[in-house]
């Protein structure tokens, strides 16, 4: 069941919690409001759901609050850091902001990180770049959680690539990983009792299925473009490491910590303005937006969109309306935040993201 | 029906046709040299049989074959360049150096490229840079092809993105176009009177659908990953066109011209070893990619592999044995070569590949 909380009170119990642990203020304000905001903006399987799951790594030592991030080293336009294990939000905070500030410098900016935790929902650190007025590429690797094309059992990680054009009218955000459905989602499904809207694995005798529960008995959930996405995941991977010289999904599943515990991460930025007028390439935005726009729907209920267009109004309505929360994950994260909670149970595969 | 024809037969004819056609000879040479790597590597809906469609848009004056790219502007690690609607590989392989050149210089480098044309085949300038040490980036816009996803009229590129890693044992290249399969490739099964392995567009009904006839009635081919490709697709195009501030998708589908006549493409190299060491960097692709393919495959005869695995052994069977090549695009080039050609009929959408 869902209910609705305001914005503020979501963010000011999930900084509660934090603050529970021992997180020093800043990073606790930082990574509540980051959590509250993505859930606001609709994906609760990244925000607020994901709030049980951080406390349980603190707790474990998987991350570390106060790490911060550390400079390796850098050249002209491209900077490495080392993440020491600090939370994911404020390390690719800093990243994409360093990647900015390059950009601004350089006209393109590259931060590598390496040894950093899980940084939530990825396209936030592309909003922050659009945000900031630039194009804002990133991704990172993860423990392998998804099999290859055409392999029985997980190899390669979910790792999610996002890029954002700064659209004054409204960011383009793109934030897609690799698999065709996120494993929240299949479970989401197999409680409802519902079939996949599109075959997002295979069952026990290798054929393509919708059936959720049948996906998760083998754990071959589907890469999304079947070959494609099983092919971009790995050279994510590979790029990632290498880029940061930090781990490879094939590190992070050997050492079995928590998801993404030492991943690397890349943030490029770029300034759109660099080789043509600020005005021009608005108005280009705007007209190659609005002729995708215009096409003519398939279900006339629904017209046709780019990414992230709609966020912006499922924003608006949250704000006035508050928050749609999973109650069981908001009971939780009250408990958190009142120091009545005993143990951590990882409810964050329920996803109750309704998109 | 396909034939096998020695490469350097292959590309001598190729180079011939193009010189007939008063191509420069450096060009021809570069140019038909691409075409015929491209269809030694098996991808020979790109190599081989776009060498009618690149001549005739010569002759329409599509393409100007004497054209050079010219420095537009540059800051750091960022350089753009007008192709002055010279022959797409020329131009693309030319940027791609440029990148390459900048990254050693900067650690990255980033070329874009504005009024260029069809490149053929992507992955030529990924495996450019990976053979050239470095990770390659690349991507390039286009005229809509494909509809959105919810849309049922082509509304978006089917813009191709592509990513090589320099591993000394083999690269790991992604070559991933945003549909789930090429025009091409749909007509080949219609003609073999089968159906796609998977669904590949919509039926008249609005269903999904693995009938080739089905979708080329009804246009309406299916974005890779269904949302996700279709999201891709437009933040690729926006991203290239402002980065080269040049023309967008809908810029080109107004002009009307051949496919990707105006187009803006993204070149991005980065030296893998500017935070680690080349041998650890090696190892850590090595153990990556072993990882990988080590995973139990569905079927023992298919073993896992990653992107450009399997490359480097079509293109030895293929040095060795000749390229495959379709007889009546051979006929058609043969007799581009020997001058006897009276017009061209575009084959190029007989994608004999049989990948």
């Amino acid at each position: 069941m869902s209910i609705r909380v305001p914005f503020e009170t979501v963010k000011a119990t999930i900084k509660q919690a934090f603050l529970n642990e021992g997180i020093p203020e800043d990073v606790a304000e930082e990574c509540a409001r980051t959590h509250a905001e993505t859930s606001l903006d609709g994906v609760e399987s990244h925000g607020l759901n994901r709030v049980p799951r951080f406390v349980d790594y603190v707790r474990r030592g998987w991350v570390d609050p106060a790490a911060k991030p550390e400079l390796v080293g850098g050249k002209g336009a491209v900077e490495c850091y080392d993440g020491h294990l600090g939370p994911g939000i404020t390390n690719a905070r800093f990243a994409m902001s360093r990647a900015c500030e390059l950009a601004r410098e350089h006209g393109i900016g590259c931060v590598s990180l390496r040894n950093t935790t899980h940084w939530m929902r990825g396209g936030t650190y592309a909003w922050q770049a659009a945000e900031a007025g630039l194009i804002g590429i990133c991704w990172t690797n993860t423990e392998s959680s998804m099999p290859l094309w055409g392999s029985t059992e997980c190899g390669v990680g979910n790792n999610p690539f996002c890029m954002a054009i700064p659209r004054e009218k409204g960011p383009i955000v793109l934030d897609m990983a690799m698999s065709q459905y996120a494993w929240g989602k299949v479970g989401v499904y197999r409680l409802a009792g519902k079939d996949l809207p599109y075959p997002g694995g295979f069952d026990a005798q290798g054929n393509l299925t919708s059936d959720p529960a049948a996906i998760e008995q083998t754990r071959r959930i589907l890469p999304t473009g079947y070959w494609k996405g099983s092919g971009m995941a790995i050279a994510l991977d590979l790029a990632a490491a290498a880029m940061a010289a930090g781990k490879s999904g094939a590190d992070m599943d050997r050492e079995g910590r928590g998801s993404c515990t030492g991943a690397c991460q890349i943030f490029i930025a770029y300034d759109p303005y660099l080789f043509g007028e600020h005005d021009a390439i608005q108005a280009m935005f705007d007209d190659r937006v609005a002729a995708a726009d215009a096409t003519a729907p398939a279900n006339p209920a629904h017209p046709v969109t780019c990414p992230g267009e709609r966020t912006t109004a499922t924003r608006e309505r949250n704000l006035a309306e508050g928050v749609v929360v999973d109650e069981a994950i908001w009971q939780q994260v009250c408990e958190l935040a009142e120091g009545t909670s005993e143990g951590i149970e990882d409810l964050s595969s329920v996803d109750v993201n309704k998109k």
